[in-house]
């Protein structure tokens, strides 16, 4: 414990030297897996309290590339397109004496950013595919369902549910293709559409303006081992799918 | 020209103390007039280069408390809503040095807050209702039609395009009743969708959808003086559209 304080004390030392002060970036990463919508996060050291992977921008870094390096940094996930949600900016966004409490730091070495602002950033990857891994504030780095979420550290129950809102919003300017296996049936993309925006679809409705919006090739494989059907296998079509995101096309309103 | 250096110092070190370094807002106020969106600019004193209203953020302020004050500061414009749409956040945005000579003043006074990170707002504002007045660092605060912009100061062009950009995806979450006046007609309701969408829209499928939305009540008034129409005035129902506007349902897609 006592080298933890010891990297700990360094790390934040480190951070108030080479980053801009009074901002931060939070990222929420969403996962689609089982029929949920998760969210990836980080559990602080000894302790049993759970936060977003977050960090700070370097004095002459842009602020995405902070993003995706903060996001590597403390979750070990790589490549990963993150996008601006929110701007997390009320003068007062959390009791800071409590939060660091809850951590077990002293409030002193956070004293340098007091006040942050945070940027929040959001990302959609495919839940199988990643392999996240704790950073050295941490012990473990996990998948949350948003219907279990607990009482996260500072202001992140709220950025979570502002980033799904803004994901809601943005949906059909959202590559949805991230959260989903190279090949799925149409109703897996169908309940995938409703995850996020919560709430049913007509399921001929949204067949019929999947299949007009032309963003889906069909295989010639059919998922096996449901006993009375066995629906075709899809996958997107990168010749038309990226153009359909760009212009917004595809919505269920 | 003496004063206004002097005036123009003393404002800069104010804000080096005052403000949180690093970091600005800049505010991009859409109005619509005769058919076309506009967009509010700023002259620089004694020069002819424009740019957006802009300033910095308080050390203990929100974030969208200092946009609205800002907006306030250098335009005139008050309770005017302003949303938040990008964070602008290149290592580099700019040629800082070409910047400042550009509007005569010494690049030193900049240095404090080398290299910003600008989070943009914009706001829709009724272009007959505001008057505009510009502030101690400007000598003209007017309306500029967005296929008119002059070559704007910093990388203000960018901002107003992404501003524009950002307007379009989120239109059906919008409040555009603030860009027209208390009472108008359906075709200039289409022309405003037009505009902002910068693409035609069929007649009878927008009338359709609107009417089918319940947003508007129709007046028993007329729009006079055209020859062989005179199409009836409609205004926004307060009771409907706010919660069109929340759920986002009605759009142009």
């Amino acid at each position: 414990m006592k080298d933890f304080n010891h990297s700990v004390t360094h790390y934040f030392k480190q951070e108030a030297e080479q980053s801009i002060h009074y901002l931060s970036i939070d990222c929420v990463v969403f996962g689609f897996h089982e029929g949920r919508i998760r969210v990836l996060l980080l559990r602080w050291k000894g302790t049993s309290e759970w936060s977003l992977p977050g960090g700070f921008i370097r004095k002459a870094e842009s602020v995405d590339a902070a993003a995706v390096r903060i996001l590597r940094e403390r979750t070990g996930l790589q490549q990963i397109f993150l996008q601006q949600f929110h701007i997390f900016g009320d003068a007062v966004r959390y009791n800071q004496e409590d939060t660091w409490q809850r951590i077990g730091l002293p409030v002193d070495l956070s004293k340098w950013s007091e006040r942050t602002i945070s940027l929040g950033y959001y990302a959609l990857v495919e839940y199988a595919e990643v392999t996240p891994r704790p950073d050295l504030l941490t012990d473990a780095c996990d998948w949350w369902s948003l219907e279990d979420l607990p009482n996260l550290l500072f202001d992140h129950n709220r950025i979570i549910a502002v980033a799904l809102e803004n994901l809601r919003r943005q949906l059909p300017y959202q590559p949805v293709s991230h959260l989903l296996p190279e090949t799925f049936t149409m109703p897996e993309l169908q309940r995938l559409y409703e995850t996020i925006l919560g709430r049913p679809l007509d399921a001929r409705n949204f067949y019929k303006k999947v299949q007009a919006s032309g963003i889906l090739q069909r295989t010639d494989e059919r998922r096996k081992g449901t006993p009375y059907k066995s629906p075709y296998l899809y996958r997107f079509d990168p010749g038309v799918y990226p153009e359909v995101v760009r212009e917004g096309s595809l919505s269920f309103p």
